[in-house]
């Protein structure tokens, strides 16, 4: 039996998040619906993690077994001959039969995009928040995160996992022009993690919260300490890092 | 009587151009539609320039005469609450009452986006191209371009002007990973010309023409001498330069 490993970009824009759900559109129900109607018969694959509703992905990862194998077949151009445009296969390759999309990832990487000013051609790919943020207050909220931490504070009270520590490996702020963008990498993400820190953040760039009131929050370790969720369209998944890199074969 | 001027922001991937047209949607009638509104009269507005169906303005001037003043009234605000969001008014100012959008602007600057891979998030801003281009034949061809010259070659068969002469400033490729950017100055574009220049030249990008058989064409001063057009989605105009910088209220 093969597996095979795919690198997808999306744009979440129309899609209820990246997981099957029984009605909305997701981005694992468009792939499977082309592998089925390729291969014939169901067939479920894997990502390297959920992304939520609106949430774009400009790298990540899946692995399936395919079911049989097909004669002279390019797997990229089957696939994206049945895609909508808004979901596009950029690499593939065969993997090692214990390779998992998920569980042999060692590093998640995130960015969140904000415009400090009015923008029509960024705003699904960017919160607009049409007021300048301090900076140097946001960048001291990211130095609190650096390390292995409890980020309950940060992860929606739905989530059910056996527990909410993360090891962050980066973490910063960088401003090109009128925009602001927040970078971050860690072993594992909680859900609405990445938004929930961006949209606290920000109300200490507004001056609503000092830093220290940001870091009360993260070190409450409780969900209802205060924290604020920024809107999806701003954040993306740009990259998932592997103990052995991938090495495509187109 | 006073003047506005302002600098608007727009996505077109939903309007049939900036021109105002007698059914399909347009910026000018969005616009026009949205100070009608504030005025309860119409009101007419006049662009730096059209741009055609489905291309992009990060930088757009327009102007207009208010038909009367109107107490404590924010122009930007009042427009961006009742224009879509893929229109967004970025600045405004008064201007003098000889200043013209069109008749005072000395120079346009476009850029032309193209990925030369499967893209999902670029998909409604660049022309996907999907195979390498050969970036030193694409600036040879953008060096013949300098200067003054007749450019009926790449100018759409519908245009009616007087003649066909631009002069060009700045005229260059640049590469960024798997994207290519074509970025042209000028003081007057034809219609379609920048998409005929790109579609063109990719054809040399591609090994189809040499930079010579471009030049050829170039210089046939002939509509019919093999120009092809690129599609309208990688296309922005990025800045409009008038003789007096615009001075911005807000």
């Amino acid at each position: 039996m093969k597996r095979f490993v795919m690198q997808i970009e999306y744009d979440g824009s129309n899609y209820a998040g990246f997981q099957l759900q029984p009605s909305d559109p997701t981005v694992q129900g468009a792939l499977e619906q082309a592998l089925e109607h390729i291969y014939h018969c169901p067939v479920r694959i894997f990502g390297s993690g959920r992304t939520d509703a609106g949430v774009h992905a400009h790298y990540q990862i899946v692995h399936f077994d395919p079911p049989r194998d097909l004669a002279k077949f390019n797997l990229k151009a089957a696939l994206n001959s049945l895609l909508r445009p808004d979901i596009r296969v950029i690499h593939y390759a065969l993997a090692e039969k214990d390779f998992h999309a998920r569980f042999s990832a060692k590093e998640r990487v995130y960015k969140y995009r904000i415009h400090t000013c009015d923008t029509a051609i960024n705003r699904l790919y960017s919160w607009q928040i049409r007021q300048s943020l301090a900076l140097k207050d946001l960048q001291t909220c990211a130095d609190f995160l650096h390390g292995d931490h409890d980020f309950t504070s940060f992860c929606s009270a739905k989530a059910v996992v056996s527990h909410k520590r993360c090891i962050i490996t980066h973490c910063s702020w960088e401003k090109l022009d009128q925009e602001l963008i927040f970078n971050i990498s860690a072993n594992r993400f909680l859900h609405s993690m990445v938004r929930s820190l961006v949209g606290t953040m920000v109300n200490v760039g507004k001056g609503y919260l000092s830093p220290e009131d940001f870091n009360n929050i993260f070190k409450a370790e409780n969900r209802l300490a205060g924290a604020l969720t920024a809107p999806p369209q701003g954040l993306s998944l740009m990259h998932v890092n592997y103990e052995q890199p991938i090495a495509w074969e187109e």
